[in-house]
């Protein structure tokens, strides 16, 4: 049994790692901590939970929670849950962290990005990046996780097995994202009103999100040239479910099977990527409420230009589903278990 | 009084005529048209309009029609009108016609794009493109005018100043554009019900949508170089409202406020066109029940690429609104007659 | 022309108030004031109006709208409004209040149900509840105008014209009525984000909402006993539009198209209700943006209950459009002036 | 392992059961039949279930279902699987079934709500009905049960405690409800497009509907006098989710709090009933994707009536959720087993 504790357990992204978590067969959970509720039983902020996890929400402990936990779940907001991380990467806690925190090797990235200094950036180079597609080896000797965002996921399982068969100019990268309203959490600001965010659709942060250096480092690695994206995120009028649909220039002439051939080999085994037949394309309802990425392949082969479709559950593989399967990689469980 | 009749009545794009020519002061309808609900009461097919429009669906009856109206408006799908917009032309009406029928030049870029053998080739070249904001002097004169498409009238006003002023490489054209379920119409597809549309987010079409030609052969008015512009439309949980987004790679570094600035002049005293404030973007619901068409501007620097970004009402700009402007100019009405 | 101020403009009656008297021939807008957008130009807050009302808004100066207006809209919460409300009926203008700071005769039960001590009590004799259908006789001398809250305007349209005719046993009235979001205003409380209202349906208040004792107060004028009703309101997914369902028991066995003719005659020659034919049930989406409210009537008769179905447009006839007929009448304009 | 089959398994409720069972560790999944889709890959119908179940549909072939499977799940229209279910009660194996088709003992009642005539009338006594809240003892021994309507659910949970304390009036019953788009199924009728329900509210079959009589048959066994229930259902703009709203006249006075006592003592020991704590009241939200049933009190004092609203989930208590624990139940499985 893995003895969990979640920080910041309120949010959109607590209540799914609650929903997984519960039913997970070799979790145990702890701690669940809140500063604003804390005292309060689970169900008050989660009626769905009622009847299911009976704990309280208390304030943070760090000790307590070190005592009696194997691991962290880390849901607080950039910059918040820094110094606790790194008191439970002492002790000796694996950490799985949500938020941006561990996501950048340089504290200054970070800084510019997120304007806030680091407390610990000693940990940013023992962090590794959560996205077992491409980092399952790492992940699973990992003791601080670095969950990754939920454009990032989509973004870069597009984009990734392209960059590193050299088949895309990675200077034509062009992301254009849409999410559902719980990808931008609980805030209570105006526009995730519902008076305003229904029967509407907008973009946001284009070309400046904080998501588009996160991919741009990530798939770095994949790439001989940096790659430079061009990212715009869009809030669509439904709750959950994202999609991300890739453009990039080929570098020479390849049919468009040949390209699904280098996704299906790319995520030959993965038990969360299902790479479509060509002609279907993902939709974010196929993916609603689990742990999926769907892929699907397209093209305008006039301008040699390759379109690469990714939906997932922004609160499932884009946040709480992932976590787990992160969870379930570096505490040695079998990667599915409780994500299907 | 302009004498009017509606052809395909029945349809969105017809309840939304019906809406705005009830009020228009210089407008008196005559006949609605619908195969399928001849012999109804208007209000029994859009219940909206009891109290407002009292007049019966008639089927269609072109020498009535002809005796009876001074100009057309035409909501039938693409092929069904052809014959019947031709007799209207020759009886010297003026004809609307909101399919895309009339939209290409060449019968034969049309029968690749819809199947269809055009039954009147020789109208082709006296119809009118009716986009107000680039060919008011033509539809001023025209008597037939192929009403442009929602995605075509948004992707065209955001290309067109910047291909004018030879700003932007035609070559690196991509529009990704967002449109609510209405602009799909009345028909009964298992996609456009409520609980698959509903929570679901999915693009359809990419890179074969009919209205790329569209776009491309009217921006290519307006390019040396003709444009190839990779399109990809998306579904919105939504009824009305679309967004375009436009991409595409500067010629020249030039500044955000320049590019700004080649729109404001574009579209310098138009009454539909509002180029927004750098740093604000165009929602779907500030244009909803209207003719507007908001576009804001962003760029990404780095990669000297320019995002243009476009939101009209599919029904209104994008259909029923522009139909009716595009009439109030070639009757010599005030243009925004009934619009406002 | 007709000088008018909007008190409190920046929410959701306010804008559908100013496109509405955009629009109204009659009308001069004056002053638009705003304690927390002071300053800031009307597009700012409701960028749907650019280009169409280029006012700013301003700090409350009664003195001032005093001086300029001959009729003031007053869109403040419970209580706000009351003082400055005061003051311009003692200068001598028109108000038209849309809280509920003038729809009891009894300061008492403002007290009671809204938890504020009525500043101004002498006023609310004089003022006159603004719901033309059945008190338009006083609506057109009044001075101070108390405009309805939404639920009251369905249930009394909906139950007056049964209660005058003695056919119902005021003790048996149930409404159970279901709104749009907009209806709570633009507060920013966590039940009214989009991710908790979208995809959920609830009840709210039940048998406990301060709409329950403005109904009883107005139904008493029309019946011997007083009545006393069980009120539930809900919120639905949608952003605008209000059903009403009201259930009572007949004294009598009557006909169901005896009662529609009840209806139909009660509502004989107003503008803005309508009665459906037996087997046609309202929707709000056919009153959605108008001034509409459309009845339909069922039965139960074994139990001999009758259901009285009543759909408006919450910040049309429910709020806005109802305050602009109110304006209309008060001020000897045509009654539907812009409001079709 | 239970063998088990689903006839017309491509609506919805066939899909939410397949989304249960896959997941079941005590069932293995036989035959999935489809007229329409047979020969196609499961994932074809329901692109959710890629990579999770694997079979193809098939044409209904009766011997061989019965030859392979212990009980199967019937998801036909009404009066659409009579035959073949009467063949494999025959055969030995459990039938649970989805439609009305065996809901009613009277074949009369049957005849005259759904217009079709019982082919196996002499099945109709052996049926039990599966709402295991009521009859949990007979479900255990059941070789043909009938699913409940979800509708009748949600309103049967909420009338029978009161009826069997004979705590209220069986002729004031009045249930006002309302469900998510998915309770219709997936028929292409105009009223369920996307365009047409959402942004809309609307009532329909207003005390007409087949659940009526429905919740009226099986209440009458807990009443002396039999229960006449108005019955309002109404459509909700969202997918899943159903709230039933009760009235009902107290006989005598009773505190909300002995009124609770009543329904928790009912469900004491219910794994999918959740009483909820006074002043809360249920939200589909929260039991969406579950089988459970919130149930939630309130009253109104002065005319002694009480008010219980219950929320479910129209696909999981209210048809594929219920469906499986019946079979858990009369299977001698656990009855939570794959339904947390």
């Amino acid at each position: 049994m893995i003895r969990v504790s979640i920080l910041g357990a309120t949010g959109y992204s607590g209540a799914e790692l609650l929903k997984i978590l519960f039913k997970h067969k070799d979790v145990q959970i702890q701690h669940l901590t809140s500063e604003s509720s804390a005292g309060k039983a689970v169900e008050s902020v989660h009626p769905q939970l009622r009847g299911l996890v009976s704990k309280r929400l208390e304030k943070l402990n760090v000790k307590r929670i070190a005592q009696d936990s194997d691991l962290v779940f880390s849901c607080y907001p950039a910059g918040a849950g820094i110094k606790s991380n790194d008191f439970f990467f002492r002790a000796g806690l694996k950490v799985i962290d949500l938020s941006a925190d561990f996501r950048f090797v340089s504290a200054d990235t970070y800084l510019a990005w997120y304007k806030v200094e680091h407390s610990a950036p000693g940990l940013l180079k023992k962090a590794v990046y959560g996205l077992p597609e491409l980092f399952r080896a790492q992940i699973k000797e990992a003791s601080i996780i670095a969950n990754p965002g939920c454009y990032a996921t989509a973004g870069i399982l597009s984009a990734a097995p392209l960059l590193k068969k050299s088949l895309i100019d990675p200077e034509t990268l062009i992301i254009d994202a849409k999410s559902g309203v719980s990808g931008a959490g609980k805030k209570l600001e105006p526009r995730l009103m519902f008076s305003e965010a229904n029967e509407n659709f907008t973009a946001y942060a284009v070309a400046s999100h904080r998501h588009q250096p996160e991919m741009e480092n990530i798939l770095n690695k994949f790439s001989r040239i940096t790659p430079q994206l061009t990212f715009s995120p869009h809030l669509v009028p439904m709750t959950r479910g994202l999609l991300s649909v890739l453009y990039a220039t080929l570098k020479k002439s390849v049919s468009l099977g040949e390209i699904r051939s280098v996704f299906v080999e790319a995520y030959l085994g993965e038990p969360f990527v299902r790479v479509l037949p060509l002609g279907e394309l993902p939709q974010t309802k196929n993916v609603a409420h689990s742990n999926y990425c769907d892929i699907g392949i397209a093209e305008d082969r006039r301008m040699n230009r390759v379109i690469v479709l990714a939906a997932i559950d922004n609160l499932g593989k884009g946040a709480a589903g992932q976590a787990v399967q992160n969870m379930n990689l570096c505490c040695g469980l079998p990667e599915t278990e409780g994500l299907r």
